[in-house]
């Protein structure tokens, strides 16, 4: 087995659920809930190819690779997130059925074939650049939450491209852009079936929201599943999100 | 005091919060849990005009006139129900300022002047009729819930109309149709900018889904209030909804 460097601002984490490592920096990039829950969201195929096109340090790639024999195609724009992620793979000996590709995501077409993915997984910059607020582009974590490198238009676009009839994309992104949200997504006829509200904790309103969007879907029916409440009164992790961090539902106290 | 003339299919129901009462018939109509937090979902302006278009009974302007000083309008299709609601008015003396109109919701502009009203309620029906499907379009329970007498896009213009600049639209509807929901109301330019979705129960999918959208609002940054849930795990209701009926917020057990 070959080393596999580990670069002095990284550790390695664990994945309890899955049983894997993964690569994190405090510096450049660490996956977050909203990776775990996304990664959870939708149904995983269990072969064909499963790609994501926001993939950090691999997180949802890892996580969902546990859940599948799929192929799993983990596209990342940052050069340095994108060697985190490969290096993850590398560590879990994953080699043979999940693939890192440094490159942005609009030129998904050079490494899969359109209409061909059965799943898409997106946590895209949620936040948009608005004129005259000063960001340094060139910052991995700005990079990583702002809509400098692409923006939602494109994800979609590039989603319609090179999803199967009938493939899922799902995605994590912030409430306050809901609207904004759909409207993309039904611009490229891929139709939001599945949608879940996350609030921080009990009487908070959603901070994040899930949507499972099918490629040419029929209209209409979209199904509001239960709520994802984050944290109990006391400040721990609820039933729920135990269940999806660890796999046994029971409250954390 | 003049008497009140109940009719034998009808009995006199008690609004516990507003100390009020209200006439409701089993075979005709009697509100449901869907008119009391539609009645308590937008903030209530203290004076001006308050107009509910689709008013059934009249519960939600009953209910909301607890809460106001303003005129309250109750616009309702049906002559029989406009009929009860006009009598629950008398009821309570609330003849000086709520006002029961039988008429299509599309005449509005009979009885109120454009640009005039601070909040807009509406209950509508809220199943599409659809081809092949046997209705009796006669029936007043059909009348109440399917798009017979009117439909959304109509109301929606109607509210647009009628609501002054910055006024508030306010209602309840069925989650798989959110998305069409939303697409009729900004075609209108009524803005959706509070949100909240209503479960049955934990663990279960919404069905019941509260808009409050601002006409000519600024488009974007929607809030998704905390989630509603109706009834705890021994199949009381929960704090919230006791909290909605009664005022005090405590547990059923």
């Amino acid at each position: 087995m070959t080393e596999i460097l580990i670069n002095p601002d990284e550790r390695v984490d664990y994945l309890v659920r899955e049983n894997l490592k993964i690569i994190q920096s405090r510096e450049v990039f660490s996956f977050g809930i909203d990776a775990v829950l996304l990664a959870r969201f939708p149904k995983i195929p269990r072969c064909g190819t499963v790609i994501d096109l926001c993939a950090g340090n691999g997180a949802v790639g890892l996580m969902a690779s546990a859940d599948t024999e799929a192929d799993i195609l983990e596209i990342e724009i940052q050069p340095r997130l994108a060697d985190m992620a490969e290096r993850s793979v590398a560590l879990n000996s994953l080699q043979s059925r999940v693939k890192v590709i440094c490159d942005d995501l609009k030129n998904i077409s050079a490494y899969a074939a359109p209409s061909t993915a059965s799943l898409i997984f997106c946590n895209p910059p949620y936040f948009k650049v608005s004129a005259g607020k000063s960001l340094n582009e060139k910052d991995a974590l700005t990079i990583a939450r702002h809509e400098v490198a692409t923006d939602f238009e494109t994800i979609c676009r590039t989603a319609q491209q090179i999803l199967k009839p009938a493939g899922h994309f799902a995605l994590v992104h912030r409430p306050e852009r809901f609207l904004e949200l759909v409207d993309s997504l039904r611009k490229h006829n891929l139709i939001p079936k599945r949608i879940q509200f996350v609030y921080p904790k009990v009487g908070a309103a959603a901070n994040l929201l899930l949507i499972d969007a099918v490629k040419d879907g029929r209209p209409g029916g979209e199904k509001f599943l239960p709520p994802l409440i984050v944290r109990n009164a006391d400040g721990d992790y609820s039933a729920d999100i135990n269940e999806i961090y660890y796999g046994a539902k029971e409250d954390s106290d």
